[in-house]
């Protein structure tokens, strides 16, 4: 084996094969490897750090708006996962089921949750007794098992890491208020550090969370014209308080049934992340969420190589205790050529190189990942045009994916026009729906396009629904979905 | 249900009935509840955000020594279970199997990881070819289950938390340091951060882990006398590098199996807060990892409510800013003295009473949570007063256990002595050990009492064993134990 036996080897073109390029550039940036456990991925160090700083972020914005995180069990008994009839019908079919512990064959089999309302509830029922109780606002981090056919990377695995927020509250508007803060908050999380643009929500009852009154979600227009769902918010009114009787007394003194949202986010946000910006020669990573957002490459050569590796150290340490995320790579079995593709395979916003000229002239070279445009800066004005180009970055990224959102959305009128768009060129089809079943169904059985969101519920601006020509009730997105 | 209906409740005294004070101290202090799943806890937000504390300090540690979080599969096939015939022989009997997944029965049953080493070598065997890529230092925060007979809160749970460390090294002699290394690391955050003075040592044959060669832990002395492994960290040496074929090229240009570390720290860690510094008021948390570090109560009277109440707002944002985690009760449904109560039993380390004499005098009253002595300190000096109080009683809580342990550790030189010990006043004993089997075993049966821990393995400075009487090989540490 050569010392450049992990050489960077060439990823599928984007814009040749974007499925193949998705699955190479996971594999070849080590974001993820697939495991022994057919459909659950290891998630590699590079990845889970970003996932660390999603979840740092969010974590924060959810404390900053009064929610406390907390730890339910893993397991859940078949006879609590059945108490609310329509939760059980939806995710029965996707259930791992433990049926044997300690060797021995258990009395009841339990469930891996699918997603923890049902234990949650059970608990809820004993904490909750009065107004005085309420709001209750609690988030849990974990992992959840839900046995899929059909598996991606990131983006649909049977074991998957998320968090999930179940609330209680005093009364449905206060429910409903809650759900519309969160969907808010996943937005930012969307927009301001991923950089990825999404348009906010209602599911049709088709598609709506097994057991929610209402669920609200952001969805995002990935590059192959394809919908994805980022992060639901669901008003569960008292669908499960009503199964797990959670009861308080309200200021009247009556004893009433709580109301109560769920949702979530999960690592297929870097699934999003992945698709939405990277180019043919690999990742493109939002500055905000990147695990580092420059790498400093010596050009370390013959009399120079002492004083360029301790400058580059120097500017290293300075940038970190400036709070920039900066990683050296001093390693000197890798040519800086190698380290360039390297380093643009694992999509790090910023390049910055110096070399022999550089060090004379006291500057350093800014290389931005989306252009390749260089900087020579003087090293007195470092910290300040890296953080201006950072920002610039992420701006350009997020600007950029909503210029594609835009130039692949159509508002259409009539049917023949969306199967034509859906079949051709795809994208999000803004039109008028009656909000009825059939007319939903109808697209989905000769399009396979679905309902995304309803993004006018109460004023269509379309006067009539594109699919059967009577009055259009809302405003609504369809597309191909992941 | 009146104003006061979750009114602090007394607490069995921990002098009276430890067992039943401790989760009296649980339930009351809303650190956890038991769930309906047998043997699975619910760790509540209170209980959650000493966790989090916990975790942000380790996690923080173990990044500074080179180590990356990832992210493994919750499943494991039986056949990567049974690969390492010791570790399988350990840990099968308390495995909990998945066998049905999607409505289909498995070919092969799935056991939910009661330690990772299986799934994670079987990736390493991928990834690792030269010594370029070594070491591996890889850390996974995670949940586990173990199906145990016999459970209680934080300290034995059918599921519980932890992280757990697998790293690859091209030496035995890297991987021993890398064990001690982490050893020392749990020794910082036992002793700096949770307050609690442990003694490091290596475990004999019969108490390591199953599939390591030497298995090296801390070990805490509990209050009621028993012992509690806090931490263990393993050397693997090429154990399951056969196991799992895990192979790279040396220096030297040969192919080697790799050498192996484990290590981890469980949520068992807050039973041991729990129960190391309490009193018969309830918790007491070290300002490092509690929650809060100050609770400001307003004693809101008459005319003086409002300028009170603005003060200790005033007062709780500064303290924020300066990064007190600090906390504001202004609930006006509770009494001053019913929150003295609450908050005791919550253990945070300082109250802050502010009432209309206070005002007038510019002052505030510090109460220490562990003596309840009483510092009045003008406003100007409440900063500085409180970090050096907060200081005060971290190294105090320390200090206090340590001279617990040392008043409750017994030199012994004879088997007689030794099983009297255990049977009344329990505590460490420490004695010399001839290292056989045999001695070991008779200990445990004469008195359930085992070794702890080798503290000194190469030069005991006990002549003679304390149970057959021959030369002692090593000096150890017997006690009873969790």
């Amino acid at each position: 084996m050569g010392k450049n036996n992990d050489f960077v080897k060439q990823i599928t073109k984007k814009s040749e094969d974007f499925s193949k390029w998705y699955i190479d550039v996971i594999k070849r940036a080590k974001l993820a490897d697939y495991s022994p456990m057919k459909g659950m991925m290891v998630i590699r160090p590079y990845g889970y750090e970003i996932w660390e700083l999603i979840k740092e972020n969010l974590d924060r914005m959810l404390k900053e708006t009064g929610h406390r995180n907390a730890y339910f069990p893993l397991l859940i008994p078949e006879s609590f996962l059945k108490k609310e009839a329509e939760h059980v019908k939806g995710f029965a079919p996707e259930v791992a089921w433990v049926t044997i512990g300690g060797n021995e064959v258990l009395e009841e089999r339990l469930a891996i949750r699918p997603t923890s309302e049902a234990i949650i509830c059970s608990m809820y029922s004993k904490w909750i007794k009065s107004w005085r109780d309420l709001p209750l606002l609690i988030n849990q981090w974990a992992n959840i098992v839900r046995w899929e056919k059909v598996t991606r990377p990131f983006l649909r695995t049977t074991e998957f890491l998320w968090q999930e927020g179940h609330t209680v509250h005093s009364s449905y508007e206060e429910a409903e208020e809650e759900t519309l803060k969160i969907l808010d908050i996943y937005k930012t999380l969307a927009e301001k550090y991923l950089a990825i643009p999404v348009i906010p929500g209602l599911k049709s009852e088709n598609e709506k969370f097994a057991g929610a009154l209402r669920t609200y979600c952001i969805e995002a227009l990935m590059p192959d014209g394809k919908a994805l769902q980022m992060g639901t918010s669901h008003n569960l009114a008292q669908n499960f308080s009503k199964a797990f009787n959670i009861k308080f007394e309200n200021k009247k003194q009556e004893i009433e049934f709580a109301w109560q949202t769920s949702w979530g986010v999960t690592t297929r946000l870097i699934g999003a992340l992945i698709m939405t910006h990277g180019d043919d020669s690999g990742l493109i990573l939002p500055p905000e969420i990147s695990p580092f957002q420059a790498v400093i490459i010596p050009i370390a050569k013959g009399n120079y190589t002492k004083s360029i590796l301790s400058e580059a150290k120097k500017i290293h340490n300075k940038l970190k205790e400036k709070g920039i995320r900066s990683c050296l790579d001093d390693r000197d079995s890798y040519t800086p050529g190698w380290k360039f593709s390297e380093w643009e395979l694992k999509g790090v916003p910023v390049r910055i190189e110096i070399g022999p000229k550089d060090l004379e002239k006291g500057q350093v070279v800014l290389v931005n990942r989306i252009d390749r445009n260089k900087i020579f800066v003087k090293q007195e004005n470092l910290l300040s045009t890296l953080k201006e180009l950072l920002n610039e970055i992420q701006i350009k990224l997020f600007n950029r994916a909503k210029d594609f959102r835009e130039n692949n959305t159509n508002n259409v009128e009539r049917f023949s026009e969306l199967k034509e768009i859906i079949e051709t060129k795809k994208g999000f089809i803004k039109t008028g729906w009656c909000g009825s079943n059939k007319c939903e169904k109808e697209v989905k059985e000769k399009t396979s396009a679905t309902i995304r969101a309803i993004i006018n519920e109460k004023n269509s601006n379309f006067k009539k629904c594109a699919i059967c020509g009577k009055k259009a009730k809302h405003t609504v997105l369809f597309a191909k979905s992941y």
